[in-house]
Parts: structure tokens; C-alpha cells; sequence
């Protein structure tokens, strides 16, 4: 059976070693008072909850999957997913970042960033019930009618009502602009909504005794793409004026899909079939007002990677580690037994580091970003809060896409350690395999991500915000560049930056005269500018361990971070080699291909 | 539902265009009247049995799975399977390539290779029952006795029996010299077995009368270690004088395992309790004799890949043509509907391309190997049979690692291709990736290819064997050096071969003070000489499509092939960049990372 053991210690070196939180707090007046041991003690309980039970239900459920009673239109999860919902509510984790003006804890995002990494790990089907219904909970924060937020907020912030993202339908996914569902005005501020949705995530359960569905649609004046479709909020139960649940609201799941992984949680098929709902923000907006989730949702989705990515490693490491095969290639490593620990061999260890460097470069990176989504939120300056936003929307695809193909890449690997072992279902790391695989296709694949990098995000604004980040590498540079012992560090990622710089520009005038340029460019783009990212965090984590280790102090953490940095600019980072190159190559071999392609 | 039209004109593109098989068969006595129209005849009649009668239980045998009846051992594989094998039977199938002595058809390896390129892109699960019986086959006819082959070869040519190899056992899977299956001499030439197999692929199955298993024991007085292990012949039926069947042999399949993919093949638990089984081959020489079958099972491990590939990219290629999503970035490029079909997107183009090239450079690599088997086997000339003999004895591990890898990232791009809906069972494109999942391990997993090719087949004869292939490359960068139009194939595979030259010596002197310099390197060298070979074999295609096109050939095929090749080394050989550079690394930041791994 698989092991999960949350990893405090590296949360605690990026919170407060790296990125040192609690000073960064101290300046946004509703976190001010926030401190470390508050953080500390939060986190160590909600470890004990995703390893105690959220992740003894993750084989469990994915053996068992979802039931969807036809006939009543309801779901039954797998067993025990229910139970945990009520011990999660009752803890009150969902509330631990929302405003308390609804009842929540008002913890920074950061930490709740946290408690969803170790979710993740744990169960990341099962995480994907509360993780929707807190991306509805934003939504309704921002673009609610003040009605709306005090009928559903309080219910969603206490958990006693869960919520969902109705998006895509059979022929739109990724072209919302083409979504067909409509919404019909009935003269009273209610619309009549009608339509077909699928792949809605938790779209159906036994957990609460209504969920409030999140919905797109067009009005019957829309104009016709992504300008014309406008957010709903379409209940499963209508509410009555004293929060009690009314009539049932003819918005059904009629089908479950037969998926590859995350069997756990319920995707549904939904029909609206004259569903009575109220409008989200303002006609025709929906899409800026869903956005809103999406951007939360997308560096969830980097979190789900990063969850799969820690516990793929932990269950890596200890098999490599028990598990003997062979003589070590330099002699014997353990002469008592009849083989040596396969944790002697070399690619056996590259294997493992792989996932080690991924899971903590992942683990920075979402730490920084979650810091900054508080200071955009909750930073007095507005100076601060706007560069804060630039800054999280410039990471925000690299997020995604980069930490979700490394989870692919780590939890694949993961799984090799393992032999003939990995691909039997009883072990776990498959299901990590299969679960992770998602993640690099919803919420916009990573395609799409990578687009929304090079084209919106980058070149949409001349490389503005890039030249921000840009200079945070430029000032470690400098702040380390005389650092002998710090040279193995930053001088890759000053070579990279600089690399970066001029191929930006470039591929800026290229496509200037060929939009193709950019997308055959794109997601070698994204691949290159997330290793730029994660070498920055890799050069910091260095510079604290080497500092720590010269102030004196012995623990084994310092010295284990300082071999994850080596390794991974050793054996990762050079990737970006082949991806200057290739991005380069440019999009004639892709386009000039129709007889190829016929 | 998924498609499959058999990839006929490029089999024959690389058959008769590209090797000119028939002129080779011509020097070997055994195949000197088989002509291009005999095998272009029966390759049409494989592709329509695996097309019409294997392909369409692909899906259904991966949701059904098999089912063992604990109370009397025996296996039921998923519906329709045991009646296709019967057709395939039937048809003549199973005895292509073997003997004629013992009923075979005596057609060359390379037509055989071919038909099972199409079975394993129709059902790979399915065509593992007679792929693991032409293994058996194989280790008889070379290390049985007289009796053995008189017994078994008939019923393993003509289908009536089927073979298995029964190795792994729970506690060894890669490091055989740990296996603990006894056998005792009876006094009476046949022996006693007794011992637990795991991971025994179609190991029981209600397809045949009697199931022919080929097993590894150690006898009493067995050295320690892999030197101490012998083969036996073990039939589930004991085979009385006459032929027919006499009493169940104690050898019964205890347990099925549950697996990420290939469900329709009976991974079985098999439990020996005192089963009488035969010496094949000389005592405590067993593992010699079964290579014969694991270097056959390589090759075909990497054409299960192959076949996977081809069917993923035509099943994506259709997709891309028909789902309309987006518009292009450089203008629409369907203005009569609602949105362009996402094959004008250029990443969606590369996913595609790269599906379209990993699959056309294994299928000339399979082509090339099997042809060199051939030779090996039957040419008259001894010094053309070694020579033969032991380049498919180098790029052996280079088909099971490389192609098998290479199927990753194809099958993987393929189902990425479909978005949400390829993460969806219906459209098959997920189980193309679970299936291919256990390629990367089974038969010896890819680390364990690259040490072979690295420590053995390379560094092990001093390079001989690799100059080998060297002299190959040289020749054709002779023959076309100075053809302006062949410069962009062979520029890039005459620096590389250059480069690999010199690595090769760098390593051999550093893995001669330092062996794990060696296991820190393969993985890397490994697909650095994949990208060698797939380089020469696409620079060879484009030879002949250029000539083609010279001579006034106007069938689009060739410019097809042209482009192929271009994506193909403008967009994956560059990989090369970065295995160079992380091959070099050393394995310092590999293996001083105790503190990293603790």
C-alpha cells in the first residue's frame, strides 16, 4: 500500500526561510497578525487530515468509482468519500481563506495553498469536490449581486453547500465562443436556462444537500462568440427567502464519463432543461467573470501536479530503497544480502531526483505565486497590489502547463522505479500516472497555456511584465554574481535570461509577420521560460541553504537542497538546449506538411 | 469509435523501395522465390484480419478484461478473443514464419514482423497469446531436443498449442540469479518444479487444448547466481507417446493481476507444485537459452510500440481534420464554418507529426533488424550471418528503449490531440497510453536496455560492433556528401555520429576508473544512438524520395515522406543537444546526493 507523509519541513523552508511570509503579512492589514507558529500548527493539522483521511480513500476509489442513478438523476462517490467531506466541514477547512465576511477563517491564499498540495497528494479526485466549490466561491466574491453572495456565500464558505464551473459542451471546449446553452429572460430578474453540459467536475454528489451550479450562457441579444456569453448562477435546489432549500431545479446529470483517471470525482454530463437562474455580473461579461475562477483553477491544477509529484516520489524513494536487484555497478553495496537496494544505481536516483526536483522547484513556485495573489488582493500599495497581479498572470500558464508536464514526466518516472511492480494497480503509482494526466489538458491545455504565455502574456504587452521578472533574476544576479560558491547557480540562469531576452524579441518580429511563428513556437517557449523560473528558485533555495550551512548549522536539509539544486541544473535545466533550438526551428516544417498530414 | 487502416504503402515503401528485400531473399536459399507480390499479397490479407477481426475487441477486451475461476485454475480472456484466435488459426497465421519442417510456411522474419505491426496496432493485449507462443517456438527449435521439437513444434506452429515464458518471480524480476523455482531429477530424464512465477503473460487462457510453458528452475547442485539456472518444458497437459493428452501437470494459475493496461492479456500468478517438466538445452544453462526468446521479445516489444504509435497517430489525425475549435492565427482558414479544424494550429500539427515520424522511423528500424535476422539466419555467407548477427544484436536494445519511449510521447501527443476527449475511454486514445505504458518495462526495462547496449554492446568489444554501424552512416554521407539536396539529412547525422564517436571513448575511459560513470550515461547514450539510426534510416527514406521526385514520380506519398523527414530533424533530433550535455554530466551529482535521498 502506498505511504504519504506530508512535508512540512520543505513548506516551512519556502514559507519562511525563502519567501519569508509572515514578514510580507505583517505589511496587509488583514493578515498582519498572522504568524509562523499559526501557520506551522494549521499546516500539521491539515496533514494529519489528507494523510489520515483523505489518502487511505484514493486506491478505494478509484477501484470503485462513481454511480449514477438514472432514474434520480443522483450520484453515489466512491465509499467513504462522503465521510470525509463531513470530517473535512466540520474541521472547517473549507472557510480557511475565505472573508469573514462570510464566515471564513481570512488565512492568506498561501495557506491554503498548502493544505491543497497535501490534498492533493493525498486524493486529488476527492480534493476536486471541495477545490471547485471554493473556484465558485471566488466567483461569486467577485461578480455577485450582494443578494447573490449572501444566499450562497455562507453555505459555500461553510461547506454545508459545495459548488461548480458548467463550461464546456459537447462541441466547445477550448472555443467557449462557439457554447450553445441559453438563457431567457422571465421578466422577474430570472432567466430560464437550457442546454447541454459535459465534463462538469463534481457535477453531481451525495455530500451536501445542494450544490450551486456555476453556468454559461448566451442571452437571447448576445452577440454572437466569446462577447455574447454570460455567467449564471443556476442552484440544484432553489432557495427560499429564509435559506431554506425550495423546489428541485431542473438542471440534472445524466450521464457519468468512463475516464482514465480521477475516477473518484463525479465528471458529469448535465442537462438544463429549464433551469431557472440569476445573472453574474453584467450581460455578456461571463467570460471576465469566469476568468476569474479559470485563473484560480489553472494554478490549482500546477498544485494537483505538485500533490502527485510529492507522493509519486515518497512511494519512489522507499521502494528503492527496500527493494534489492543487482549488484551496484562500482561493488557491493550491501555484501549481507543477496542483492544491493536498486537505490544504488545511477539512473535508479536520477529517477527519484527527477521527481524531488520537480516537486520542490513546483512547491516554490506555487508558494511565490499564492504570496503573490495575497499582495494583489491584500496589499495596501496599490503599486504593489497591480505588480503583484501582472506578475501571478505572467506565471500563472507556466504554472500550469510546466508543473503539470513535469508531474507527467516525475510521476512516469516514479512508476519506472518500480519495474514490472508500477504497472499493478495494487502499488499506486499508476493510478499517479493516470490521475496527473489530466491536469495537462483541463482548464485550458497546455497548448492553450502556452499561448496565452508567449502571445497574450508576453508578447501582448511588449514584454513588459517578462522584463519585471526578468529583473527580480537580474537583481540575484547581481546581488550573487561575485558569490564563487554560488556560481554553479546563477550563472545558468543569467546565460538562460539572457537567451530568453533575445529570442523574445525575435520571435516577436517573426511573428509580427507570421502569427504561425508564435504557435509553433509556443510550447518550447513556455518550457524554456518555466526552467528561467524554476532556476531563479533553485538559485534561492541554494543561496539559503549555503548561507545556513556557513552560519554553521548541520541540519541534513541544507546539504540535501544543495544536491537537488546540482542535480537539477546537471541533469534538467539543459533541456533548454533542445527547446532554444527547437522553438528556432520555426513553423515551415510544421505548416508545409498538408501531404504528410493528408 | 477508434479507426485503423493498415499502413500497407509504407510497409512496401520500405520494403521494396528503401531495403529491397527481394534482392536480399535472392542470396538466401531458404527465401530465394519469395517475391514482392507474395508478400504484398499477404501483408493485405494480415492488415484485413487485424484490421476486421483483432481491432474491433481492442476496446471491449480492455473494459471486460479476463476472469479466473479460483476453483479450477482456469482463465476466461474478454469475449470475442478466444474466436478470433480461432481465425487467426484458421488462417494459417501463426506458422508465417516458422520451419517448414514442422509445418511452418518458412516466409522471412520481415514478413512476419509486418503482420505483427498491424496486430499490435488492432489489439496489442490480443496478439500477445500468439506472440509469447512464437517465442516458445523459438528457444525449442534452437535449445530443444529431438523429442521436444517433435512434440511441441508441430502444435506451436500450426496454433493448436500455445507457448509462455514463465521467469519473474515475486522477489526478482530484472536480477534473474535471485530466482528460487527448484527442480529435481526424478532419475527418469525429467524433473520435478515446484516454485511461484508472477507477471506470466498469457499465462492461462481457454484458447487451446494445452499450453506449452518454458520455465526457469534451479536443479539441486546449480551454482549460486544467474550461472545456476536451467530451462525446462513444462505443458499444462502432460503429451502422451501418441501425441494426444494425458494428465494436468500441476503448474495452475493462481492469480490475475489487476494492471494499468493490456486487460485483455492473462497476466498470471502461476503456482509449480511438483510439475513434471523436461531439460531444454544444457543444465545451468538456462538463461542462455531463454535470451534466444527475450532478444526475439525485444524486437517485439518495440513493434508493440510501433503498432500503438500508428494507430494513435491515425486515430488523431482524423480527430484534427474533423473537430472544429479556434481559427487560425494567421486568418480563417475555413470561413464557411463556425471555426477551423484544429489541424491548421501548428502544435496541434507537431503532436501529429511527431506520432507520424516516431512511427515511420520504427517501422524502417523493424524492418532493418528483422531483415538483418533473416540474414543472420539463412544467408549462405558465414561472415554476412555474423555480421548480421551482431548489429541486430547492438540495435536491439535500441528498438525495445527507443521505440518504446518514443511511443510514450507519441501515444501521449496523440491523445493531447483530443483534448478532454481524450481522456475519455470511448475514443481509445487513453488506452493506446496505458497499453504502451508496460512496453517501457517489460523484457528488461529501459535502463537495463541502455546498460546492455552501453556496457555490453558497446564499451564491452571496445566499440567494434558500433563502428560497424558507423561504416553504414559513413557510406551513405560518402554516397550523398556532396548532393546539395541530401545536405539537410546528412549534415545533422555525420556531426552527430562525430560526436558519438568521441563520447563513446570519453566514457569508455571514465567508466573504466568509475563504473557508475557508465549507469549515469546510458540512459542518455541510448537515445543519442536512437537518434543516430532513426537519423540515418530517415536520411535513406529521403534518398529515395528525392530520386523518386528527380524522376518525374508524382504520387504525393514522396513529398509526404520529404516533409516527414524534415519535421523529423528539425523538431526531435535536437533532442540530441541536451542528451549530449546531460550525458556528460558524470555521476557525481547523481550519486552524492545521500542527504537528497534519505
Amino acid at each position: 500500500m502506498p505511504i504519504y507523509t506530508p512535508p512540512l519541513r520543505d513548506m516551512q523552508f519556502v514559507l519562511h526561510e525563502v519567501f519569508k511570509v509572515t514578514d510580507e503579512f505583517k505589511a496587509m492589514p488583514a493578515h498582519a497578525e498572522v504568524d509562523a507558529d499559526t501557520i506551522n500548527a494549521v499546516l500539521e493539522e491539515a496533514g494529519k487530515f489528507a494523510a489520515g483521511v483523505a489518502f487511505p480513500l484514493n486506491i478505494s476509489g478509484d477501484t470503485e468509482g462513481c454511480k449514477l442513478d438514472t432514474a434520480t438523476h443522483e450520484v453515489t462517490p466512491p465509499k467513504g468519500f462522503k465521510e470525509a467531506y463531513r470530517q473535512y466541514v466540520e474541521g472547517g477547512w473549507p472557510a480557511l481563506s475565505c472573508d469573514p465576511e462570510f464566515g471564513g477563517q481570512g488565512l492568506p491564499h498561501t495557506v491554503n495553498q498548502c493544505l491543497y498540495e497535501m490534498l492533493n497528494s493525498a486524493n486529488q479526485a476527492w480534493t476536486m469536490y471541495p477545490g471547485l466549490s471554493h473556484g465558485a466561491y471566488e466567483a461569486l466574491v467577485a461578480h455577485g449581486t450582494d443578494e447573490q453572495k449572501k444566499t450562497y456565500l455562507p453555505k459555500l464558505v461553510s461547506g454545508e453547500w459545495t459548488g461548480t464551473m458548467c463550461l464546456t459542451e459537447p462541441h466547445c471546449g477550448t472555443d467557449l465562443g462557439m457554447l450553445r446553452t441559453k438563457a431567457e429572460p422571465q421578466g422577474d430578474g430570472t432567466y430560464k436556462i437550457t442546454g447541454n453540459k459535459i465534463f462538469i467536475s463534481a457535477g453531481e454528489h451525495d455530500f451536501t444537500e445542494n450544490i450551486v451550479h456555476l453556468v454559461l450562457a448566451r442571452l437571447p441579444d448576445a452577440p454572437k462568440g466569446s462577447k455574447g456569453i454570460s455567467l449564471f448562477v443556476v442552484p440544484k435546489f432553489h432557495v427560499k427567502a429564509d435559506g431554506s432549500l425550495g423546489e428541485r431545479n431542473p438542471i440534472f446529470c445524466t450521464g457519468l464519463e468512463h475516464k482514465m483517471g480521477i475516477h473518484g470525482n463525479a465528471t458529469a454530463q448535465i442537462a438544463i432543461d429549464g433551469a431557472t437562474g440569476t445573472l453574474v455580473g453584467e450581460p455578456h461579461k461571463g467570460l471576465a467573470a469566469m476568468f476569474v475562477m479559470m485563473n484560480a483553477a489553472r494554478l490549482g491544477v500546477g498544485n494537483q501536479s505538485l500533490g502527485l509529484t510529492e507522493v509519486a516520489f515518497q512511494n519512489a524513494l522507499a521502494y528503492a530503497k527496500d527493494r534489492i536487484q543487482m549488484r551496484s555497478l562500482s561493488g557491493k553495496k550491501a555484501p549481507d544480502k543477496e542483492a544491493d537496494p536498486i537505490i544504488v544505481h545511477p539512473d535508479v536516483r536520477k529517477m527519484l531526483l527527477t521527481a524531488k526536483a520537480y516537486a520542490e522547484g513546483a512547491r516554490a513556485l506555487q508558494v511565490f505565486c499564492t504570496l503573490l495573489l495575497d499582495k494583489a488582493h491584500g496589499h495596501p500599495d496599490e503599486k504593489v497590489r497591480k505588480d503583484s497581479d501582472e506578475l501571478v498572470a505572467l506565471l500563472t500558464p507556466i504554472v500550469k502547463a510546466f508543473v503539470t508536464d513535469n508531474g507527467h514526466v516525475a510521476t512516469n518516472a516514479c512508476m519506472q522505479v518500480f519495474g514490472g511492480h508500477g504497472f499493478i494497480k495494487e502499488w499506486g503509482m499508476e493510478q499517479f500516472v493516470r490521475d496527473n494526466r489530466i491536469n495537462m489538458i483541463y482548464e485550458g491545455t497546455n497548448t492553450i497555456q502556452s499561448l496565452d504565455l508567449l502571445g497574450r502574456k508576453v508578447l501582448g504587452n511588449n514584454g513588459a511584465t517578462l522584463k519585471k521578472f526578468g529583473k527580480l533574476v537580474g537583481q540575484l544576479v547581481q546581488e550573487e554574481g561575485v558569490n564563487e560558491k554560488m556560481a554553479e547557480f546563477i550563472n545558468p540562469i543569467a546565460y538562460l535570461g539572457d537567451q530568453m531576452t533575445k529570442f523574445t524579441t525575435e520571435i516577436g518580429f517573426r511573428g509580427f509577420q507570421n502569427p504561425d511563428e508564435v504557435g509553433a513556437a509556443a510550447v518550447d517557449y513556455l518550457r524554456v521560460a518555466g526552467h528561467l523560473v524554476f532556476g531563479y528558485l533553485f538559485a534561492r533555495m541554494a543561496q539559503v541553504a549555503l548561507r545556513e550551512i556557513a552560519a554553521g548549522n548541520t541540519d541534513p536539509f541544507y546539504v540535501a537542497k544543495l544536491q537537488t539544486a546540482r542535480f537539477y541544473f546537471a541533469k534538467l535545466f539543459p533541456e533548454t538546449a533542445t527547446l532554444m533550438r527547437t522553438a528556432r526551428a520555426g513553423s515551415k516544417v510544421l505548416m508545409d506538411t498538408d501531404a504528410a498530414l493528408a
